[in-house]
């Protein structure tokens, strides 16, 4: 086997069992598995940040550059609205959109951001020219997209699963922000709040789905996979980010 | 020139002026010329219908198949909104969504027509379970989702555009329905109602829209020529209707 240089749980053995349908749980903790290898909790950019250890500027090369992930998130949401086959499943997902866009009465997660953005001491000019984008981050985004528009729904669906592993992310990373980087401004940390209560709501739901819709072996596997696929998606960015700000030691 | 039965404003001569730019009046009325030619309030099958003297069969019929339209309008609208480039832009689009597919809370206009259906006579499953639809209205209204997915949004918004001539049909449709199909249950057309009010505020939207980004002669035409489109998609299901449901005389 090929060894490649900074993949976690590249140890963890595939699944091999092709023909077994697993129970709830089995299927649940499957999923989490994923998590607990693939997260990008455990990338080594994130580890940096809550070692309190980042410059202003990664800080800000971050924030930069996740912005292009927040800003697609609406747009992939949509997509899968628009493959979703029921007006009962449309009413379940479409609270999603409104959370990241917002209303005319009400900012959403992307204009919350765009507050991080200036709180971190970007203008929100710079933010929203995607000057800072780097191309593996556009790339890895642009292809969560369109997995979201050509799979399956459920794929889909199965692939936002990482709302699973979130919330204990963001609750450590706003300690973190709070403790490391106060010249942070904190009022630009309400994204990460608005998150803890809307994640959980968002992977339950989504959970259901996929534990009801998954009903062979084949379907469960696909489920997983596009789980992983979406921790990819999610690592390719702080990889892509990393390069662009941390000179090589 | 090959004369085709049964289009209407086949007369009309297409604009040939191609590198002139419309003022923003002589570009709406090129924009509601299309629907003064081309809207299906001139088919045959709705002709009959405003006359009083479609059977309850063929009342069912057309209730039956377009339902099939009405179930994808939101799935064409979240298309849209997934290739919306910007959150200001989303938040005047995704209300479409909500008004057709409801929330947990309250009905919207899919709920609306499967409750005409009742009122027609039409069991709810057996409008759900497309029985009745036609293989012509599911070309046509898959070929409207299909453009809502893949050409530029401002197309598909342009598209929509139809609703700028549906509110005079309808409340014609409202008294017609009232007048000579007394056997229909009044409460069966609270969709319709729904509709005088949402059509014009989406209509105001979309043509804000086409105003502001067709700027130049090849944009104003694209548009021209999606409302055309849309006329026929609408066109398209009534002659598959009628063919269905209307003995050939």
């Amino acid at each position: 086997m090929l060894e490649k240089v900074g993949f976690v749980g590249q140890e963890k053995e595939r699944n091999q069992e092709s023909n077994v349908l697993w129970t709830a749980d089995e299927f649940t903790e499957r999923l989490k598995d994923v998590g607990r290898s693939y997260y990008h909790d455990k990338h080594p950019f994130h580890v940096k940040m809550h070692q309190g250890t980042l410059s202003r500027e990664q800080i800000r090369g971050w924030v930069a550059n996740r912005y292009y992930y927040q800003k697609c998130v609406p747009i992939k949401d949509a997509a899968i609205l628009s493959n979703l086959p029921s007006m009962e499943l449309r009413r379940q997902w479409i609270g999603r959109i409104i959370d990241h866009d917002g209303t005319n009465g009400e900012d959403g997660g992307i204009e919350a951001w765009l507050r991080l953005g200036e709180a971190v001491g970007l203008s929100r000019e710079e933010v929203l020219s995607e000057e800072h984008v780097v191309p593996g981050v556009r790339f890895a985004v642009d292809a969560y997209v369109n997995f979201a528009r050509t799979k399956p729904w459920i794929e889909a669906v199965a692939s936002s699963l990482t709302e699973l592993f979130s919330p204990d992310l963001i609750s450590k990373r706003i300690k973190i922000l709070e403790r490391h980087y106060t010249w942070i401004d904190k009022s630009g940390l309400d994204y990460f709040q608005s998150r803890l209560t809307q994640a959980p709501k968002d992977s339950d739901t989504a959970m259901r789905l996929v534990l009801t819709y998954c009903q062979t072996p084949e379907a469960q596997q696909r489920a997983v996979a596009a789980l992983r696929f979406k921790c990819d998606v999610l690592w390719a960015q702080l990889d892509a980010t990393e390069k662009a700000f941390i000179p090589k030691a």
